[in-house]
């Protein structure tokens, strides 16, 4: 573990805000939409002309670039002592197809305003810092999501990540290679590619926790893991006028009681326990035809994996109760990731940064998944969120308020400093 | 009323039930799918080609042939007494894109069999017999449903069933023309279409009661009313991970709910009562995205209208009820048929026809709509139901048993001689 540095008074304690939004508006109107969001997707031409944009202002910095063989970014501003791991922060450039303008930019943005902010005071850092562009965070185009940490972090291979295929079948081995941006570096920490000494990452709530407390820093203490399940509820399609109901075996309704179940399996694990069934399929949807089949997707999340098993129990035991002679409930879980807990000390950073710069904060878990969370099997590491608009994200509306975007940033300034070390 | 001979136990009592068949798996043969089923669209190449067979058929049998505005066919052989208004069945040949051999086919060909009968036997009626063949009684390529008999009995005018358009473009008018049957007889009663002494349609339940018990013959009593409505849920869309339970507007969870309202109200309506929900949509339907919006229709029928006034009011309080600030509901009623109450008469003579063939029976109320429910609005009409196998129709699977369609078309013969008379 480093020494962290105390940082003096004479130490500046704000980024510039504006300019930070300038770099952001700048970077929004690559793949700008009509209605004011941003359709920037992973490994695109649009995703290339913002990686460029990233890499120029980088280079203005003074930064050295690293790319590596999945893609990701490395912008490095080298420490008094560059042999130390390096203080990294970021995110990732990549957008939903109908997403905004903060998140994922936001967090890269903000790195590259803390650099700014510490060249302008003249101040060189101990260890280096890193800001950093996560290659396919989002998951739109290719999957698994949160690609480029992914590999970095070992939970998928570098070779399973470039042969993931668009829908149009295109490879991301393919897609690197056309805009230029399969680097050389290694990208797993297995094969090489270096260690981080911390990793912080700025970023939108994406939910409505900060809004509704009127709170202006998120502390992420975690991030929640998540269970996720295909539900089926297999029974016979028949007509609605001819049939009786005793003679139904009607899927849709022990579904529907099962959907209730869900929530209510959710509430009684507050404050932290999420229950959401986003997505049903209903066979054959015809308006006078008994369902005969209902899909249904769970998504379960908690910050604790006990909490997450015992959802788990309960959501299959009322799918059994539920089941009966002609209806039959199968419950597939298809995604699991385990509860994060970031470190202590660095959320202190983030903590003692808030109150250095005046800024309201409270403690917060993440209910999304963030390429912070796969770095965090990697390195020490912690998140700090500012307040989205409505909660809304991944949404051509997506809104944050300049001035927390720059408090966040304000946040990172002081926790990367006190981090790396005032040389 | 005319009177009603008894027929004399000279008289034919059976069908031949193999000839029934054998025209049956003709006219399957024409669209016949891979599968076992039938695809006959109403008013397509398929429909020409199964029309000139029954009129084929009908003219070997003697009968002339009458074609009117809307393409119906009514094959006639005439009685001692040709002015009586004529002793009608039939039913229509029309299938869905993946239908069954016997859905309305059966009803048809039932009534060829019974003049063939009468024919074989040399008996002469007092008032003429007709078969009717109604044009789309589907509704698959083109609505309204039950098109022909609709016009007939004015529930919709000709002029508003011949602009009907197909998804491709085509009108009922251009189609009629393209296969040859737009006719010259006028279609609806009220523009001189002649108006029937009695009306019988046989069919196949297209439900369970008959095969769950154990009988031959459905004496159809009547039909059930139905109220068909749109109910749009609307809540607001969120992310699944970072929203918690308590800050959340799901619309999918008081919409889950409501469909459980929906059975528990037909449920307290029993025996008649049917409640249906067949057709969710929910928005944006992504795994992890707490619905914004949630769109589902409710189907409920009932043989007495006081009791559809009593399950749409319940509906509508219900949806009240789970409303609440931020969860708006909305029920909308785009569909209403009132019960219909068959000729008790003509049911009395279906009894009756079941007890001389040897055939068990039960009263049974119709849960779907048939041309027969319009035609009840234009004269004395009654059904005959035989069971179909597992209830299932509207499928290619659809299946009956041959000695169940004969005794069918038995009661059929009964029930029609002795509406028109032994001349």
């Amino acid at each position: 573990m480093d020494r962290i540095a105390e940082p003096s008074l004479a130490l500046p304690a704000h980024v510039n805000g504006a300019r930070l939004w300038q770099r952001l508006m700048t970077l929004a109107a690559i793949g700008a939409t009509p209605r004011g969001g941003v359709c920037r997707l992973a490994l695109s031409e649009l995703d290339r002309q913002g990686r460029e944009q990233f890499t120029a202002w980088a280079r203005e910095l003074g930064c050295t670039l690293r790319v590596d063989a999945i893609g990701n970014l490395f912008a490095r501003r080298a420490g008094a002592d560059d042999t130390l791991p390096a203080v990294a922060t970021g995110s990732h450039i990549d957008t939903q197809p109908t997403g905004g303008r903060f998140d994922g930019n936001y967090g890269v943005l903000a790195g590259l305003e803390v650099l700014q902010t510490l060249n302008d005071a003249g101040i060189r850092t101990r260890a280096p810092l890193e800001v950093c562009v996560w290659t396919n965070e989002e998951g739109s185009r290719f999957v698994p999501v949160m690609m480029g940490s992914g590999v970095y972090a070992g939970a998928f291979t570098l070779e399973h990540a470039l042969s993931a295929r668009d829908t149009e079948g295109t490879s991301v081995r393919e897609a690197l290679a056309a805009i230029g941006f399969a680097g050389q570096a290694p990208a797993a920490l297995a094969d090489g590619a270096p260690r981080l000494g911390a990793y912080f990452e700025a970023h939108i709530e994406q939910g409505p926790v900060l809004e509704d407390a009127g709170v202006t820093i998120g502390v992420v203490t975690g991030a929640l893991g998540q269970r996720w399940y295909d539900v089926t509820v297999q029974g016979m399609e028949a007509h609605a006028g001819p049939t009786p109901m005793r003679l139904r075996r009607d899927a849709l309704q022990p579904a529907a009681a099962l959907m209730q179940r869900v929530v209510a399996i959710a509430l009684d694990e507050q404050p932290d326990g999420r229950g959401t069934v986003g997505q049903v399929s209903v066979f054959p949807n015809s308006r006078n035809v008994i369902p005969g089949r209902v899909r249904f997707t769970v998504d379960f999340r908690h910050a604790r994996a006990e909490a997450l098993a015992r959802m788990d129990a309960r959501l299959r035991e009322a799918a059994a109760e539920l089941a009966r002679p002609g209806i039959e409930i199968q419950v597939e879980q298809v995604v699991e990731y385990l509860p994060t807990a970031f470190d202590a000390q660095l959320a202190d950073l983030v903590r003692e940064g808030a109150r250095r710069g005046g800024h309201s904060h409270q403690d917060i878990v993440s209910g999304a998944g963030h390429d912070a969370v796969y770095v965090a099997r990697t390195a020490p590491a912690a998140m700090i969120f500012v307040p989205c608009k409505d909660g809304i994200s991944h949404n051509e509306i997506e809104d944050a308020r300049p001035e927390h975007l720059a408090a966040g940033a304000d946040v990172l300034l002081h926790a990367m400093l006190a981090r790396a070390g005032v040389a």
